[in-house]
């Protein structure tokens, strides 16, 4: 399926310079939506993946979903103070500073195949420190699934040795 | 289903005297994931949902699955500064100050039959602030969905003229 026209593109945002790459249109066409949870659910089967790691909160919205279609668990990964009991965290750099993503230390168990799905691969950081993570826990990543993947900052580069599904490119931030 | 043992009770969290309700040992079951995304659908199906609305965040882990199940669209409510193009707005009172949900300007159809997810129903303040944006954009609240109920707090009192629905019900705050 082509996806681009349930993009929508919104020059200088949320800065001067970036194109905001939105995907509520998709979610709001129930036709393209199932698309892509069906396509990103087939990834899925094919790597295996026994457990769906969704990072908040655009995350959650497929991340869910395919584990929902899937019959499998979904474990939210969580910015600090939104997790209730014993947590571990992995910090990751942002263009100013740094920010950190949570996840109950119960959330994931030694040898468990895990899929991390988002909607977008900008330059990886989220995803990266969801990796470490679930390393931390014992978990194998065996695949990271997006919607949108920004090519040119090669986020893709920088997630070792893991397979890389996307359901559309974008040139350009 | 009896979903109790899905649902982890954390006394004194996020303050003292409060017991917090984390359903993320439901999340990572898959089976009693399922299970509440059907009971769900099927409550979707029978007031006639036409598209579902989520809040932020953890209403999108339902919203968007039963919204993938029935094949219609899933529409974000969000926290300010998260959508790229033209939004409303509603405010809601927390317990300390207000707080507000977001929905792009073009969510919802005028006529659209929209049912709207969240995780929990305490004192109903998201869930309003939803139905106001909703209303505002000329759709019609059907239904009212959740996974936990905090029946004391009377949620459901305050949330008039619409069908409501949960999984599982407890007592006290």
């Amino acid at each position: 399926m082509d996806y681009s026209r349930y993009i929508a593109s919104i020059p200088d945002y949320p800065k001067k310079g970036i194109i905001f790459r939105d995907i509520t249109p998709l979610l709001k066409n129930g036709e393209a939506f199932k698309n892509s949870i069906d396509e990103l659910a087939e990834f899925a089967l094919s790597v295996g993946a026994e457990v769906i790691v969704g990072s908040e909160s655009r995350g959650f919205i497929f991340g869910a979903a395919v584990a929902y279609k899937l019959g499998i668990g979904f474990v939210p990964a969580r910015k600090p103070g939104k997790l209730p009991r014993e947590t571990i965290e992995a910090e990751y750099t942002l263009e100013y500073g740094t920010n950190k993503l949570c996840m109950h230390k119960d959330a994931i168990k030694p040898g468990e195949k895990v899929l991390i799905l988002d909607d977008l691969l900008a330059t990886g950081g989220t995803t990266n420190a969801a990796i470490e993570l679930i390393n931390q826990l014992g978990g194998v990543v065996v695949g990271c699934g997006f919607v949108v993947e920004l090519v040119d900052l090669k986020g893709r580069d920088n997630i070792i040795d893991v397979p890389v599904k996307n359901l559309i490119e974008f040139e350009g931030e």
